[in-house]
């Protein structure tokens, strides 16, 4: 955004005001001084562009368009199968990190019905960084998650990793989850909103905020129901904290850009320890709820065991967001 | 830290009671095979290294000393003038990025007290970027600051820059501040830790925890009297929040580490829209208190103006991360 | 690696011939002394197990295999359709962002061959962060690109983005290359390998280097002929350089894993002005040969015109890469 | 930078003008139409103000004031007694990382000397991360560095930590090095300033190029003679190579903004099998020079040692570097 100057104006008391309504600017002026302007910084907060307009010493503001139309129409709220996302309660979506048998799934849904939570998560395609490591059971575990949701009342949300499954996986699924390795894929992103059904799109390790909203953006266009975003953490330089919780993007989309975002603790950290710690300042933030990974013996998983938070804690999880949710939605 | 095998022991259900304990381990072995081992990797969850030890199959465990005994030494708990870092209230520490002018710092001291605040902060000395703009005013802005604070009994915390202003600093300030980008400035850690002072020591740009807490031990073996941390934003990749706030640091430090952090939301992100989300997500966290920036006229500060909450703002905030402390204090 | 010492060894002794060797070695010792080791640092020069165990006061070294046999096995020059990557003199690569027209791509082409290249590359299929952007011409341009390849005897690079493409960009190219976006899209990676070809795997922007080799070994698994990586800058902080072009990876690969690897100056800084330079120093550390985004005129590109060559700008580009290799490789 | 356009101009015209250029431009209009410009991105080609006035269609071009005006009117050569950085010779800079013994400095010395350095380096004063570790010898090194120095023809740079020591390290350094950790000690910078004497600055681990640049500045605006700027790699997430050489940066400083920069591969990377490759790579990016960590028995070093060439090792990078250096200066 760039606010150009009456003739004449004095520039100091432009920037005061800007500085007013938490605008950061930096002067720039032709050779001549005839034209004198303030581009406006990307980390100011939000302002419309009107209320610098009517800032005295202002002529005239210019900005460019949204790059993402569509997503800005979405709304705040976003109802997947009866759950909205951004609604007056957070979400919780609970599960393992890959579906390993029928009667490990159906017990870890009991679970997590139990304890409030509204989606079942669990992989049967699974990313894996190693060729060697196991990947998932396929369409069989798609079924198997399918039927222990329903046993219990959960909506289901899992990954899409292939163009070709998209079909078989929306069979399934009501909420169709792209990965962090995959939210620049445009063929799979073109895939799935091709299936008119409504996406988890999860944040790559390196990508800004916009280029995160520019694939949302790309999923819109080609016909998805809704976005539903989730921050997982991205690539830090710290290794004792695994990835790094970006909670001052989901402050920003929540609070500013109004678009419902949840935050994966699990992968955000790797750490069983700081999941609960980092699921209340989640929400405290302004996530419309948490995806979470459980599991009924961490010991036997067959991936992610170290980070599965078990079955026992998913109440007291379940029971503080909604403290949490609580002291703070008045305030926010 | 290091799990040896006892010979013969079977290593997945070794690697499957260290996954039940949070452990991420990764397997290696001698060439003849004689000796396996699992190194524990450094985001896996704390744990005693005698929960290691009872492993079946475990042999032993090597580990190495801590690099900051002095600093695990110091606990969970800072008293500084009566107020206690990591007690059982969040600390607010509240005032203008520069102390501009004595009328002005009153006013604010008194906005600060009746919110609640128990510090007021403002820069007498002010590191900038270009050595152009604004610095500080000095000596006199240290007892200005200092009569407003005592004018409605708070403390004070005000950032060294040199190590020549120690002991003047150490005449007015309660509590004194390193900055971020003297994190690693040895000199003035040692000149600091001589005068016995507590100290607030701010992580920097792009340190890791590790070297952050080894900066902290630097200040306590030269004989600070103790050390809070303050998070305020490392440097991170998306112009929109301007610098990258990390809490999964902050739910580290409290909840693992058990060292007393507070959190910057103004420097973290340079949003005022922001700062309320993200002090409320940092009390989530476990941070013991909270630092931003005030001031009574935004647009005529000398510095940082577009950050700054209004005077108004604080009662509010103080409120809010009230609420979120205790809704979150009984499950962390 | 980890290196155990002998009852009674002197560790400081030790830890001088580890040092004498490169190696950063931090110690661990189990709580009884009974056993002492030291875990060799990551960043530490590449030294075989055997040197290590020859060091008085080691009793034996662990170490974890290779997550990655089959590019290990692959050895350090890679033949494509008679082009040696990692031979005996660099490998040019270039031509436009996107295959815009037959007359156009044959023009480049002409250039690119008369310059002295080895491949023509340019994009029928286009990643675009946007969906609103163009991106590319798609079947057709991939016969453009080949014609235009063979009437003046070059071979072809072009990017495969869909497993549904595979086979027809197949059809055209004689390397087949994978994204940045898509370095960890396992359907991809999957599909392409079965088709047997070899592959030009770019870095994802936040990857590791081992999450790279990982990612090779993925293509590897599944049948590609052959794989070579293509650094093109990761996400950096500072925005004038756009993406930060990292030639130590580039050295390492090289110099000390003996993976042919290239580079993209073009992706990697954004700038036509710092092309030049940041190939030759490509070259110097290590590089077996560089991908090159060149246009006939830039200012008509349907993409990343800003960053594109003029055609007369490669003979010299050429020339000069050609005078560091044989300045740099009889010292590397 | 902001080009307006003309009313009734064609956009797209223009765009291509200025791609043309090598420069990235977003399109920002005012509501009504009336006005419309584009904003020039950070990392486009550099380019005179002039030349963008000239596109056919561009009203007039708004920019701002070069923040560093002291150090844009220092030029591209700096001469520190005698040796010419920036001129038609690469500068070496070898010695240990901390000056141990008198006998062992002069010996080290001799082997710079012998293979052509200009400078001998070595640490009186150390930064440590640790506060238990070795942190130098003090004022009796600095007597031997420069006694060595003297014995053999070369130059002395040594680092400064405190503002206290300015005057003492004067006496012994033809040049002094403000350490990557201080790069924002602004009490630092203003006491060597003073002092009037050539500084080497080392860019901190995560500061931006206009950082680093405004760093110089406060050196030049507090009066030293002169400032040679010095990378020596920056934070990255890779722990292969620990630090991230940034030689994008050394380009855009040594091709673009015309101020001198030389690079330290000993600390960019830690490994001593990469100091050779990215020597040469850095002197092929546009380097100056180089100043390399060498040791007569790194396993002997008291710091440092693992990443510490042998002093044999000298001799052929120095004929290394000639050899880059010629190859590239005449393309460069």
């Amino acid at each position: 955004v760039i606010a150009l100057l009456s003739p004449g104006a004095d520039a100091e008391l432009v920037r005061s005001e800007l500085a007013r309504l938490g605008l950061w600017a930096s002067l720039e002026r032709t050779a001549d001084g005839a034209s004198v302007m303030f581009v406006i910084a990307p980390h100011s907060a939000h302002c419309d562009v009107s209320a610098i307009q009517k800032i005295r010493g202002v002529q005239s503001v210019a900005s460019s368009a949204s790059p993402h139309p569509k997503l800005d129409a979405q709304g705040s709220v976003v109802d997947v199968a009866g759950i909205r996302f951004g609604g007056d309660a957070p979400v919780l979506i609970a599960g393992p990190c890959s579906v390993e048998s029928e009667s490990r799934i159906f017990k870890i849904a009991e679970a997590v019905a139990a304890a409030g939570g509204s989606f079942l998560r669990g992989g049967a395609f699974k990313p894996r960084t190693s060729p060697y490591a196991f990947d998932g059971h396929g369409a069989p575990a798609l079924r198997w998650l399918r039927a222990a949701a329903d046993a219990v009342g959960l909506r289901v949300v899992t990954e899409v990793m292939s163009e070709n499954d998209v079909a078989l996986v929306g069979e399934h699924a009501d909420l169709l989850q792209v990965g962090s390795r995959n939210m620049q894929n445009y063929a799979l992103l073109r895939a799935i909103g091709k299936s008119r059904r409504p996406v988890l799109l999860k944040r790559a390790m390196s990508a800004t905020i916009e280029e995160w909203l520019a694939s949302a953006e790309h999923l819109l266009v080609h016909g998805a129901a809704s976005v539903v975003l989730c921050e997982r953490g991205i690539k830090g330089f710290d290794t004792t904290t695994r990835n790094l919780i970006d909670l001052g993007a989901v402050a920003l989309l929540s609070q500013v850009h109004r678009v419902p975002v949840i935050v994966d603790p699990s992968h955000a950290t790797g750490r069983r320890d700081l999941i609960l710690p980092l699921s209340l300042a989640a929400i405290a933030a302004g996530a419309s709820g948490l995806c979470v990974e459980a599991h009924d013996d961490p010991g036997a998983a067959l991936s992610d065991g170290p980070q599965a938070l078990t079955l026992d804690a998913l109440a007291p999880l379940s029971r503080s967001i909604a403290g949490v949710w609580n002291a703070t939605h008045g305030a926010l």
